[in-house]
């Protein structure tokens, strides 16, 4: 999987920095997580095919995670877009979507699906045999979802000195990393063992923003290879923190801890901080592997 | 009057370019015209204190015309606005600015009025001793006006030597300029004529974007000092123009002759051209006082 930030301000776009937006490549497929206004300039500017992008996840209706939506939809399409669009968000999207699209008169080209999410509970979204997408029931002043993501293995590795040594022609290759024996050239039976090295563990990205400090997530997220985490606050305005329903730096990467993930990153940081190195200065204190967010950084996952 | 252009692409942002939108300064007021997705971002990066902005004016309900206004009016909100805020624009930019704010679970804490236009007929919108706003009625795809801004010169100027020689003291300028004799010192009537030259013209400017070829225009905008035009196309694709119901280079320059104005702007142009100076050429074989438009120019009116 690779991670590329879109934008990570809070509230509202800053000369250098957008609001909520990622992209999420998953063995070549692109998902788009929050959709910020300028998400579609931000694509450009970092070299996204905007029609490579099927699925689209809306975290909640606070414009900093959707005001770039009704454009993204309209700019694809005026590029000719024929395949049909995903878009998954919170109950109200599709009224939203509809409306501005009626009001200039147009429609898509293209089928726009939505699918509009209204559990408090996880709930999986896409599944097939390469990845896996649920829901993470956040809590936050309206009703919000974070994305769990999950790039599901299914595939051993070769041991490909062995193959060679057995005479195991290039057919069989597929068959043997899903686990199938091999059958030399002389027609003997090879045990897949000999031949693979046990598959890689599942990668999964957890996708939380916004949110107030909330441990109930911590079953859903557990052990996650890396989890994006708000942290639009300082623990010296946590009584701000509270009250929006926002969380500090601190308690992010409590929950990074709590839930044993490999790597926390920051971000949707508020605009009064000029120094950000001081989020990962708090969070280090409680979590070691951390990362600030920043336009335009990726991340290998 | 000082204008400048915040963006003007037509149809989606690229990378070194926002959708339209523009900020009029008369007397130290700001006027927004149009807004593009991004305008706040572009507002920001030319210097402009958002909160300056008093009234918004949206030609028509194309995203690439106010795709950029429920952010705008968030981060308003964000920034801790008091003073009211007037939206003019077609019927139906209410019901959608409403409905996503509600959609977010929140209102502005300032006064947000919109004025809601379907007259097909120039309406004046806003009108008092240093100003005049009306519509423009345009012929485009959907509901369109465009806007002209006259900048009501009702002083005349001081021949200050004049002044001087019959001993007027400072207290009497103010009306002196709007017309009243002076006194002098020794008690002297002194006429106006002789204190004063006469008042300059008024200053008008024009926005017509987006709109067909429509010489219906002409008598609204008879002898304006600028015309904005909107020039999505050249000749060359002048059967596109026509379905689109936009304007070629040399159409806007017709109507800038017809029209009699002293200056043409051309701008909304389509990606498909890189050579922007062929615009300028193409409506300079009308007229002859031709500006390019590009993100972050200014013209001074």
């Amino acid at each position: 999987m690779k991670l590329t930030i879109l934008g990570c301000s809070s509230a509202f776009p800053k000369n250098n920095s957008f609001t909520s937006s990622q992209l999420l490549e998953i063995n070549g497929k692109c998902f788009l997580i929050d959709c910020g206004e300028g998400t579609q300039v931000q694509l450009r500017r970092y070299g996204v095919k905007l029609n490579s992008i099927e699925n689209i996840f809306i975290s909640h209706l606070h414009g900093d995670h959707f005001f770039g939506l009704p454009g993204l939809i309209s700019t694809l399409k005026l590029l000719g877009r024929i395949k049909p669009l995903n878009v998954y968000g919170p109950t109200g999207i599709k009224k939203a979507i509809t409306l501005l699209l009626k009001l200039g008169g147009s429609w898509t080209n293209y089928d726009l699906h939505f699918h509009e999410l209204n559990s408090t509970k996880s709930t999986v979204l896409l599944e097939n045999s390469k990845f896996k997408i649920q829901t993470i029931p956040l809590s936050h002043r309206i009703y919000t979802n974070g994305f769990l993501f999950t790039e599901i293995k299914n595939e051993k590795k070769l041991l490909i000195q062995n193959v060679e040594n057995y005479n195991i022609d290039k057919t069989q290759y597929r068959g043997i990393k899903l686990g199938k024996d091999g059958i030399s050239l002389n027609g003997e039976l090879v045990k897949n063992s000999l031949l693979t090295k046990p598959k890689e563990e599942d990668k999964s990205y957890a996708y939380c923003s916004d949110t107030c400090f909330f441990p109930e997530i911590i079953p859903i997220i557990k052990n996650s290879t890396v989890l994006y985490h708000e942290s639009t606050f300082l623990e010296c305005h946590k009584e701000i923190a509270n009250m929006t329903k926002h969380s500090t730096a601190r308690e992010a990467a409590e929950i990074a801890k709590q839930a044993n993930v490999e790597m926390l990153i920051l971000g949707h940081f508020s605009s009064r901080y000029n120094n950000l190195d001081d989020f990962k200065t708090e969070a280090e204190l409680v979590f070691s592997n951390v990362e600030l967010s920043n336009d335009g950084k990726t991340f290998n996952i």
